[in-house]
């Protein structure tokens, strides 16, 4: 199976489609209006690793902080592409506020959702002029809740006719996919050209999804963003999404990816940013940052430093991730691997370039850190993280 | 693409393999000589879905509390098969404990862990004769930490003088699967039926993993358990899990599932059974319990309600799932939607059986509840959550 050779897309700067890397992107839930709040969180999406990030410009206040956001951002050193998540208001917005559209990388559309009856095509019409007007690209989404009636009810019609008929489910999805392929090509006719279109589908369910890609990437060579909307709560996201993006990427399918989440409290913005990287690491896709091979938990456990350690190490990873992805040559490529299992966990990290071993219990424990199969030191418990740490930084460093 | 159609295997009454759902299963971390704790967790794991739970015996006090727990779950009226993980003390604990033996209702032997040379052999048969003699299937499960060196090293040399010799990795992989193989053969031979034998390879790269079971699956009928070892730390776990676990049922490959984690200290043992059974229903393979459609947060958001609401109605049906699946009828078929937005909300709930629409902020907004697109009720803000839930559970009852 080879990589889908999709048509490349140049998003200020931020290459997409065959031949470079899976594009990870990621949304603000901050009220645009508050260009520090905003500022701010594009900055932590770009610093956890967000290569895109997509802002909703919802009313007057919100589309006047655009210029300044991304002069902001800017002002910071921080090159990321915002894009334009618009809505009903979009041509009031478009037609009072210039500045706007020139300060963002890239428009999204949904072409069912820009107005109604003999209108949908002049407005839709606009929107594509403007992108031409200020050279920018288009994402066009089709809304499985804002599906053009006339064409399913068509294509429904048709459908009853044949003599062994498709469900009413595959005429969905058919008709999903067929609204996106004539959108495009609406756009095409209007004088957007192809290097500035990418398509997507917007569906909750993973077969569904999956179905419409694979029908999508069947019959155009247009650059494909993947997410699986409203994917549930926390555990039910990361699950759904994981499977979703992970039947297509395995079928090389897809040039960029998002997941989107109804997050608990407590979570990070950057949660959707780390899934998508653990999504495409695991799969052995891109590589972002070091992977932390460790034991699972089980009856033979006899203490939890393990999991202390593997945290924290996860979470230093994960808090110098910028500066390290940058310091480090083979940041990225390094695994690591925290085990206590005596049945297992030895051989279980063979691949790992560092690793710790946790002994059983006992009194005044060595604890072996190995590097490449070779005893580098034993560590005591007292101090067994930030040891471990500075290890990890000199062999991340090259100095070890 | 059908199911593949792999020998059924009974366990203590839980059937496995085609024509039956693919089985949950899961591994206490209690000190299985805790005959308390590991009892109570044990109810916890049936409790949120778990169809199977291992539990390691790796010691006299462990070997002698077996029993008890199965006699302690019986009076709890709590019908779960328990599994027998042993590890290099088992030819004396099998000696010692002939009643821990009878108790279990399955064993899992590891073919690289049985013994050195020559005694290799003879420690499987007397493993596999105890099956035999106590009537259990065993699940036998190779291991890449301890995959059979000969064999290895046999297929390498093999391979070296190819004219085309495949990757080291390729011929790792075709190892695993050749020493699994080789093993069932020799279960087989020494009298253990095939309708009491379930295969597995244990790997931590869902690569290597998805290609190994692809391959076993290609050349035997026996039932597989999936499962992805050491799959890192909370997120990584459920993202790689979920992807490796729904590459290769998506080909209707393997009978029994089970997700292995590093765990945050806050998780709930049961976590590791939401995300089997989320992987299942989210690819419609089975259902246990209402999904819950939500709106993703973003920068429209005006209110946290939607979040809160959604997450205690989650939490709600997992404390409660034992009791409702018993005494509602569709309560593995119920979907429910949380939405807020305006752009998209209404029209994605179109799938929901019973769905809430938060409207923007404003004083006294009425928060109305639809039953299959029938308004049902306006809530008020002070007791949205408690009204929901009532309207929800006259749902299931059907009085509503």
């Amino acid at each position: 199976m080879q990589r889908k050779q999709t048509i490349q897309v140049n998003i200020w700067g931020v290459q997409m489609g065959w031949n470079n890397p899976v594009v990870v992107q990621s949304m603000t839930n901050t009220p645009t209006s508050d260009i520090e709040a905003t500022t701010m969180q594009i900055k932590e999406l770009a610093q956890s690793g967000s290569e895109l990030v997509r802002i909703t410009v919802n009313d007057n206040k919100a589309a006047i902080a655009v210029p300044k956001i991304v002069k902001n951002l800017k002002n910071l050193w921080i090159h990321i592409p915002v894009v334009w998540d618009f809505h009903y208001n979009w041509h009031i917005l478009l037609e009072k506020y210039p500045e706007m559209a020139e300060a963002l990388a890239k428009y999204r559309v949904n072409p069912g959702n820009v107005g109604k009856w003999e209108k949908k095509d002049d407005n839709f019409k606009k929107i594509i002029d403007c992108a031409i007007k200020y050279d920018k690209p288009v994402r066009i989404w089709v809304n499985w809740g804002s599906l053009d009636d006339d064409l399913l009810q068509y294509n429904m019609d048709q459908n009853n006719k044949l003599s062994e008929p498709k469900s009413s489910k595959e005429v969905f999805i058919d008709s999903m996919v067929e609204s996106a392929l004539l959108s495009a090509e609406k756009a095409i006719e209007f004088g957007l050209p192809k290097e500035k279109i990418i398509l997507s589908v917007k569906m909750s369910d993973i077969q569904d999804m999956v179905k419409s890609y694979e029908l999508l990437s069947a019959q155009t060579d247009i650059s494909l963003h993947l997410w699986l909307t409203e994917a549930g709560s926390n555990t039910q996201w990361i699950t759904s999404s994981s499977i979703a993006l992970g039947l297509l990427l395995q079928q090389w399918i897809g040039d960029t990816i998002r997941v989107s989440i109804t997050p608990e409290p407590w979570a990070p913005r950057s949660l959707e940013v780390e899934v998508c990287k653990y999504i495409l690491q695991t799969m052995w896709i891109r590589s972002f940052r070091p992977l932390i091979t460790s034991c699972p938990w089980c009856g033979r456990t006899s203490s939890d430093r393990f999991q202390v350690l593997s945290k924290r190490i996860n979470d230093e990873i994960n808090d110098k991730y910028s500066i390290w992805r940058e310091k480090y040559k083979n940041f990225d490529k390094t695994n690591i691997a925290v085990m206590w299992c005596i049945v297992n966990g030895p051989w279980e990290a063979k691949h790992a370039d560092i690793w710790i071993f946790f002994p059983w219990d006992g009194e005044n424990p060595k604890i072996p850190v190995y590097i490449k199969w070779e005893l580098y030191k034993n560590l005591e418990w007292e101090r067994v993280y930030e040891e471990f740490m500075d290890i990890l930084e000199g062999y991340l460093g090259g100095g070890i």
